[in-house]
């Protein structure tokens, strides 16, 4: 089985798993109990809390809010700012969010807000022109994703972030990071935002615990109201063992990004090259040279069926994708491409592979192989035999 | 070291331990994604609900939504209703429901919401007819736990479910069951509830997990808006390790309710008696028999402080507790000992001891053995000696 679908989800690391074992059957007690036998799960949170505050590399360990997933920081971060900032009706996001974050600007503009969308060009980048125009003195928050979960665009946050503050210095900044944790490094300060969410399971933590940065100076409401936990903004018995995972596998990242970079960037390109050299009719849908995560690749297989060919992928025990999990199933094609302008014929037969530290090169050289005859077998049942035939020329 | 705080959290079962490691670092495939290697996370989940569908005996696996933990579900319950009944704007709770509860109510009053708070008497028990006068065709929810955390007695939940139904057909009834979970058989259908949530942590899976029942007539907003997961009730991807472990204490808490009501129960009851032999200044604050779990007992040891009964216990390898490990720390003396208006001298100094099916003769024996001594200990440097005297005679 070969993993190249590290953007839906990522494989435990086994020194994640290790640091979390003690906590579920031994240390088990729940950190806000006062007895002796409770200082070591609840001093276990604290460590971690530093560990993922300098992940951040946040200013404060009380900036860090530990959360259920990326959905939950992000709902969490959305929701909290909006209700601390009552009166003010408009946010500004972009055409290709993540569709969890879509989802939730769907249900705010049913509530009365006004949400503009930025789009982008076909490399994928921000129209940072447009969201300039757009930001006013009603505009309450901009959120915008680090890097784009289907391409691995990397958006200029720290541009965004002066822009926004010198057309409105009260307008709250929150970042959806968790499409580059691992794999690029972060610096919330340096990058000027104000809340930042990230996601475990997509660094080698467990599914079902997340992070929210929020900075000293934003004021948020909880969603989960009730306990004391996370100094208020977050009710619920902490998942001591996730989240003592999530640290361990925050200081693993740290560690790999070089290796992200160097070794995971020149797999990515290898499988990039050969598909290209080896497929007339594929194409790179982020085009030229863009600023992308390391591990991510967007490929459109023109005129052909992208279900079609993840299923045979799957039969030679390739694990690819079409998008983002969420959207799993649903026969929409992708709202990235489309924002991008990628041809019709080519968004629905589009393919993101997305690597990890764990991929080998053999295993790329396997799906090298692999994809060519694939491909040619589904190009050759395509219905746009005449169009392929004409592409085919172009490019010979 | 001697765990009497199993109200507060449990230890993870080894067998849900075991069930839940194939899904870290094997079995680690977002259950959402299409290809084969998903298949087993997907169909994994999916038993998981059956499991714990059967549990609720819920008639619907669709009614079942899994969630990060018992706030998650009590917050997805609660504002979920209100925000598909915007019209209603009374709510009946009980004086003695969970701090985190309790804090989702005052946040509730101060949008306007109304709602009435229901008393108990000195046993802790429910005023069936301050509840039943409440309700009115204004009421859009009324919400009762179904034991209570620090005093264990058991509310009569079919009771009623029947009165509200009669008061108003459309009132839906959420009922918090965290504190039952594992204690007592649970039958949603047989107690004509709308929701229930419970928490994974309080029956030995890890902190992190829970579940929420909403039955097929109610229709509720989800809390955290995004993917698709659970029906789109709750977006984020599954944490399906979590989620097969509490399918897996779910089953195991079934084979044990029969331990529970009979050995955990006379565990119990020993402590209670001993106690009260050896200690003349200790009541068991749910006075007469009333019909509470069978893990829990809550034992005022009057003119003392608490805080330092607790102390002395932990350097004896005791854990135990005086409320909700949501409200260590604060100096508040209990709000339901307060709503059972247990004697103000003894309030303080109310220690809730919860066991569990991990609990042992042994155990039990050797906190029977130490208490005594403490307790004379801290009665010795009480200031109320005078008080203390008279009780002593009183009791002679």
């Amino acid at each position: 089985m070969i993993y190249l679908d590290n953007n839906a989800t990522t494989k435990v690391d086994p020194q994640v798993l290790e640091a979390m074992l003690p906590y579920f059957s031994e240390e088990y007690a729940n950190p806000s109990s006062i007895y002796e036998f409770a200082k070591k799960s609840n001093h276990a949170v604290k460590e971690a809390r530093g560990v993922i505050k300098d992940f951040f590399n946040a200013e404060n360990e009380k900036e860090i809010i530990f959360t259920s997933c990326g959905s939950e920081s992000a709902n969490t971060a959305i929701r909290g700012v909006l209700n601390m900032n009552k009166s003010k009706r408009h946010i500004i996001t972009t055409k290709v969010e993540h569709p969890c974050v879509l989802n939730l600007y769907k249900t705010l503009e049913k509530d009365g807000y006004k949400v503009d969308y930025i789009g982008v060009n076909s490399n994928g980048e921000l129209d940072l022109a447009q969201l300039s125009e757009s930001i006013n003195e009603d505009t309450a928050l901009v959120s915008v994703m680090y890097a784009n979960n289907e391409t691995g665009v990397i958006f200029p946050i720290e541009k965004i972030s002066e822009i926004i503050k010198s057309k409105n210095k009260e307008t709250k900044f929150f970042v959806d990071a968790v499409q580059v944790t691992g794999k690029i490094p972060i610096d919330v300060q340096a990058l000027g935002v104000d809340l930042m969410g990230i996601s475990g399971h997509k660094f080698h933590a467990p599914k079902g615990v997340g992070a929210l940065y929020v900075n000293s100076k934003t004021l948020i409401t909880p969603l989960i109201i009730g306990g004391h936990q996370e100094r208020g903004k977050r009710a619920g018995t902490e998942n001591v063992p996730y989240i003592i995972g999530m640290a361990k596998a925050a200081e693993l990242a740290v560690d790999t990004l070089k290796y992200e970079a160097s070794e995971v960037k020149r797999l990515r390109d290898k499988l990039e090259t050969n598909i290209l050299k080896n497929v007339f009719n594929a194409r790179i849908n982020t085009g030229g040279i863009v600023n992308r995560v390391p591990n991510t690749t967007n490929i459109g297989f023109e005129y052909i069926e992208g279900e079609l060919i993840l299923l045979h992928l799957s039969d030679s025990g390739i694990c690819a994708s079409s998008g983002s999990a969420c959207t799993s199933g649903s026969l929409e094609p992708s709202h990235v491409l489309r924002a991008m302008n990628v041809p019709f014929t080519a968004i629905h037969g589009s393919i993101r592979f997305s690597l990890s530290k764990y991929t080998t090169e053999k295993e790329i050289d396997y799906v090298c192989e692999k994809i060519p005859a694939i491909i040619e077998k589904l190009t050759n049942i395509s219905p746009y035999q005449e169009e392929l035939e004409a592409l085919r020329k172009r490019k010979a």
